[in-house]
């Protein structure tokens, strides 16, 4: 008796959710606000309802909905240089007082007298040197705090902004868009995967086993009788370029369905998803509004966008113009 | 107006499933009903009391539910040796004809005769060969597809069921009854990530990106003008003892609370898990039923217990007799 009831109960109060959650589908309100109506956002909301409406010839199964999305310059910005060095070059600064021989040497003698490019003229061994001795030698746990307090105080030197309010407002709809609709959302950066992972959930709703990116060995050791793993200044693996699939494959172990980019180190990213069979998505943000944030693609050191944005064009990918396609780029700030 | 009546009508549709909710909770049947009613069934629906019930001092915010699973002899057999050797020795069969000089190659040779014990006297060189001979070489997507057809078809020597049928009943149930109290449910296994991806999620309810393993390296490749990732015969990284913690770090990014094993392979797993804060849970299952299953721990080479089991009892760790504890081993066959 208890269990008819029940059952009939349960019935009424879904075919009622159903029927007002429908309803209220049909009512809602645009999910991608900060997107001006035109190509971008027509080609992004007619790819998820060929993908999620049942009987769709395009259908995906909730578990194949898997979207991929770079983060400089594709969440985040990226000017005037990675964000990461930014913390690294800020790390020398806070470090310098154990280190008195960085007085006389490369890259940190220039760093310490505030000529950064000095510091980095010495190109990719110096940016080696200084990302691995300030991102090596300590435990997991004790990175992850000086992330987290990181990014909790400093200040973007152009907009003096926190770093992680320098994400752009319409990725953060896309990516809550698309988990809306079924879709399991990664980040795959080249940026350090330690360096992400402290912030990415609060800031992205991108939960820390779903951040993909690059890595230092670590070494399991005991410190004061308790279990540690020590980031060892030695590189474990470099996801970007044709790095990016075999990342996505040791982490991911599926290949996307859609994926999102703003340079040509995302271009094997989205090869790898778009040649997959039925409905695939690929993205490439282009950034050409110097006014409220920055204009630079084939022939900038950073963010690159270059092959990548003729194969886009070639192939049919979305290009989205921060210009024209976005009302704003930035959240407000916090207090 | 509209918005009105709607409001209305969700606000008791949502207070009806709710309530039928709860009364079916009440009236719900044992989540772990092949586990037989003693201490290592009470200190699991203790553990997950207590990190699940609002206002308890041990509350875990179901974000930081993360649950990790060793596979060979914790969810699934590993006698008379590991499943995915026995993989590998049935593809040797099956290449064979391609290898014409495999008949005076060992550990080939002995195989193809017949002789596993002879083939695999070679010890881990021998082994080795045998593995990268079957698990290299071609793409991911072609071994995909060989791994799928290898558990739908092939049958263990022993129970002549199928291997994905010889997954513990206890286990499912106990992955399950942990996913429904919002849990995050891992596999790290020292067996192929590769191996593992193509079944768990239908056989576990594990998708593919939450699966820890051992893996080789991939190389990005091009094959009849597509995108293809080739296995190289190369490791990429262990996933077996003070592994077991570094996979957890570069592939989950959090420390679990809960962690779930057989053998000395997972004791750092089980340290690394229970020297966080808070409340913390490890489970070793012994396997001591001879009739049912296998009994072996000390002196076995394949799932050696022994170090494990002197620190389970010493730090009071959850130790399962599969012959006490368990009403079932397998769940039934399908037809």
């Amino acid at each position: 008796m208890y269990n008819r009831i029940s059952r009939t109960l349960f019935v009424i109060a879904s075919l009622l959710t159903l029927v007002v959650a429908s309803a209220h589908a049909f009512a809602a309100s645009d999910p991608l606000p900060s997107w001006n109506d035109g190509a971008a956002k027509k080609s992004i909301v007619t790819f998820v309802a060929k993908v999620t409406e049942k009987g769709s010839a395009d259908f995906v199964a909730p578990d194949e909905r898997i979207a991929t999305f770079d983060n400089d310059g594709t969440l985040w910005a990226e000017q005037p240089m990675y964000f990461q060095l930014l913390f690294a070059l800020d790390r020398v600064k806070v470090l310098a007082p154990q280190h008195p021989e960085w007085k006389d040497k490369e890259p940190f003698a220039s760093l310490l007298k505030g000529d950064v490019k000095g510091a980095l003229a010495g190109g990719e061994p110096a940016i080696g040197e200084i990302v691995m001795t300030t991102h090596a030698g300590m435990t997991t746990d004790e990175f992850d705090k000086i992330v987290t307090d990181w990014v909790a105080t400093a200040r973007h030197p152009v907009t003096k902004r926190r770093y992680t309010e320098m994400v752009y407002q319409p990725m953060l709809e896309l990516l809550a868009y698309l988990r809306a609709n079924g879709f399991k959302t990664f980040i795959v950066s080249g940026g350090g995967i330690d360096f992400m992972r402290p912030w990415t959930e609060k800031v992205y709703g991108i939960p820390p086993d779903q951040v993909v990116g690059s890595s230092g060995k670590l070494k399991w050791d005991t410190r004061d009788g308790k279990p540690v793993l020590v980031k060892l200044p030695e590189i474990n693996f470099i996801d970007d370029k044709a790095g990016k699939p075999v990342g996505i494959q040791q982490h991911i172990g599926e290949r996307p369905i859609a994926a999102f980019g703003n340079s040509d180190g995302d271009q094997q990213m989205l090869e790898w998803t778009t040649a997959g069979g039925g409905a695939r998505f690929a993205l490439i943000v282009h950034h050409d509004d110097a006014k409220r944030e920055w204009a630079y693609d084939r022939t900038s050191h950073i963010g690159t966008l270059d092959k990548a944005w003729d194969e886009a064009v070639a192939k049919g990918w979305t290009v989205v113009s921060m210009k024209d396609d976005w009302k704003t780029i930035y959240p407000p700030e916090r207090k």
